[in-house]
């Protein structure tokens, strides 16, 4: 783990807490959303309008760049990095949820997972030493292990189960290890009692990770239970790890995130649903195809400083979506990854001021749209 | 035509001129390429980065933009270049190509053409008058009449009544006018024959126009023949007046257009063809999508100094399009029209050295793909 660390610049032992992690490849001020970046893209903007945007690591997924170009192809245009791009921090998902929500006709051992490829029925097998071997192929700089993630709803006998693999799995990516310059981070799932939640965080802890990640949530479940969920197994985890809540991008949910004293974040959600028309605004989500929008010559958000709301009105861009333009979910990607990136850096601002929950209250209260 | 001026730098009266159109939008270096943006957008970029590829000038398509988002909206926004922020001069076309082109079921009288939307279905009448008074709303810089455009093969017969109609709208446009700050230019029709196409050229300079256009070419009809066709209307047009040929953007037939006298073009080839992998190179086009690129860590083109060359390498570029991600059309887009800039550039400091021949045949050289 040479080059990293993490550091804690405001704490109360519970609640939001005010850190940054330094990387090899620079420095993620915390709480942080991360953009996903799926096929080495986040879909149709440069690395260097995602850096604009005020993020400073993205996700991509492990899954997809096995199957395509595949890890050598990677590897032999020098990582990741190199080829798309992109030059700050890079973590990887270990291509566990992939497997459950997109491939076919999984099977799991306890050696791993066999799937057949959603591209062209290919089978493949992934186990815990393989996915962390494809991660140093692709050299990113956070590498998460296999785990079994199976959906809501989940009886517990078989989130216990899964959860079963999850640990084994965990013990033996412990045991191969990363590549130079890579941390590993575990990942706490457990389904939806708070029971096991608590004992998968206690049990993953117990591994030891370099930090730890909540997994299997955002699934369809209630929006309490996920709040009850991420409570009971942060308050297992060390103050000292960063932890990261994933699959979580909504704004609310992303500041209650905050609330429980979450530091990293990613999702689909800002930047997938803006490529079908909504984007994110201090009064909610707005669909800009809405035919209200046709003469509207505002900004897409009027709060907004980012160079999409200072150049184009919601008129042109409802123009762009309603006439199928790739210039549309393009400017709207870019604007709701600034968008959350601003009210990140507002929430650490209250953070550091010991003002969170007042700084949340008034954000919030101007929200009209539940997420 | 007030802020308007054409100034031919190097001119000997015949074959390659180097010009500058002046306009109150900023100026146009000739022989120049203007990218489509045919409804308010070059597709999948910023009006920032047209300009930043060297384009000086680009068209939009009143056909598009009078159907989605109309030209009351339009004007509303405070005309085409606010709406979609760009700040160059604009040329629009009539929609005459597009109503024989598009739309369903076209009727042409005397009075102008019917025809139905191909979005509706809906009816609609473009008159020469109508198309230039939504033109003044566009509020372009230069603005082409409604023309009658029939396709190739044309019997010489149905070119003579096409004819008639595009100089009978000629002149009811000549005398309707254009907007402040607008100009005019005509559009010589005449199909396929060549006696047919000086007589249009003739009687098309006897109404007097700003600038003039070769239409009806590039529609399926033999290369040498558009040649000939080409040379046969530029002897009829005034030295003194911008000539344009519209629907030529492949590099050899520029070229050709170049070598003729031409200084103007537009052509949806360049960006089309982009969005499926297609790209410029100096050995020709080469589609990015083939495998042989996998592994390939040199740029789109090796001779190209734009920032997509610079950047980002064969091998990623393949990969986006092998995964449909929308950055590969975008910058795939962005190098073809930046190669454009760049050859005309080159062409331009060959005219004004006078060894335009000798660096269109070395240039031409290394060229191994028909277009």
């Amino acid at each position: 783990m040479d080059g990293f660390q993490f550091t804690l610049l405001r704490d109360h032992n519970s609640g939001p807490r005010l850190g940054r992690l330094q990387t090899p490849r620079g420095a993620v001020d915390t709480p942080a959303f991360m953009p996903v970046g799926t096929q080495a893209t986040v879909k149709g903007l440069t690395p260097l309008e995602v850096r604009e945007t005020g993020a400073q690591m993205i996700l991509a997924n492990t899954f997809h760049l096995y199957l395509r170009p595949g890890p050598d192809v990677i590897a032999r245009a020098g990582g990741l990095h190199r080829f798309m791009r992109w030059e700050g921090p890079i973590l990887t998902d270990s291509g566990g949820f992939q497997v459950f929500s997109l491939a076919r006709l999984r099977h799991l051992t306890d050696e791993g997972v066999t799937f057949r490829s959603p591209l062209d029925g290919s089978e493949h097998l992934f186990t815990p030493e393989r996915v962390l071997d494809i991660q140093q192929q692709l050299r990113s700089d956070v590498v998460m292990p296999l785990d079994a993630c199976l959906g809501y709803p989940l009886p517990d006998d078989q989130a216990t189960e899964a959860l079963r693999w999850t640990l084994l799995w965990a013990k033996r990516s412990k045991a191969h290890g990363v590549g130079d310059g890579q941390m590993l981070f575990g990942i706490v799932q457990g389904g939806f009692s708070p029971a096991l939640r608590r004992e998968a965080a206690e049990r993953t802890v117990e591994v030891g990770f370099a930090g730890y990640a909540v997994g299997g949530l955002k699934v369809g479940e209630p929006r309490e239970l996920t709040g009850e969920l991420v409570h009971e197994v942060v308050a297992q985890l060390p103050p000292d790890r960063p932890r990261y809540l994933m699959g979580v991008g909504a704004p609310p949910d992303m500041l209650d995130g905050v609330a429980r004293g979450v530091d990293l974040f990613d999702c689909v959600l800002p930047t997938r649903v803006a490529r079908t028309g909504t984007i994110f605004t201090r009064q909610g989500r707005v669909n800009v195809r809405n035919a209200a929008y046709r003469d509207d010559a505002g900004p897409p958000d009027a709060q907004c400083r980012c160079v999409v709301c200072v150049q184009y009105t919601r008129g042109y861009l409802r123009h762009l979506f309603n006439t199928d333009e790739m210039l549309g979910p393009r400017l709207a990607t870019y604007h709701n990854l600034a968008f959350l990136a601003q009210l990140l850096a507002e929430a650490r601002e209250a953070i550091a001021a010991d003002r969170f929950e007042p700084w949340r209250r008034d954000t919030m209260s101007t929200y009209t749209t539940s997420w």
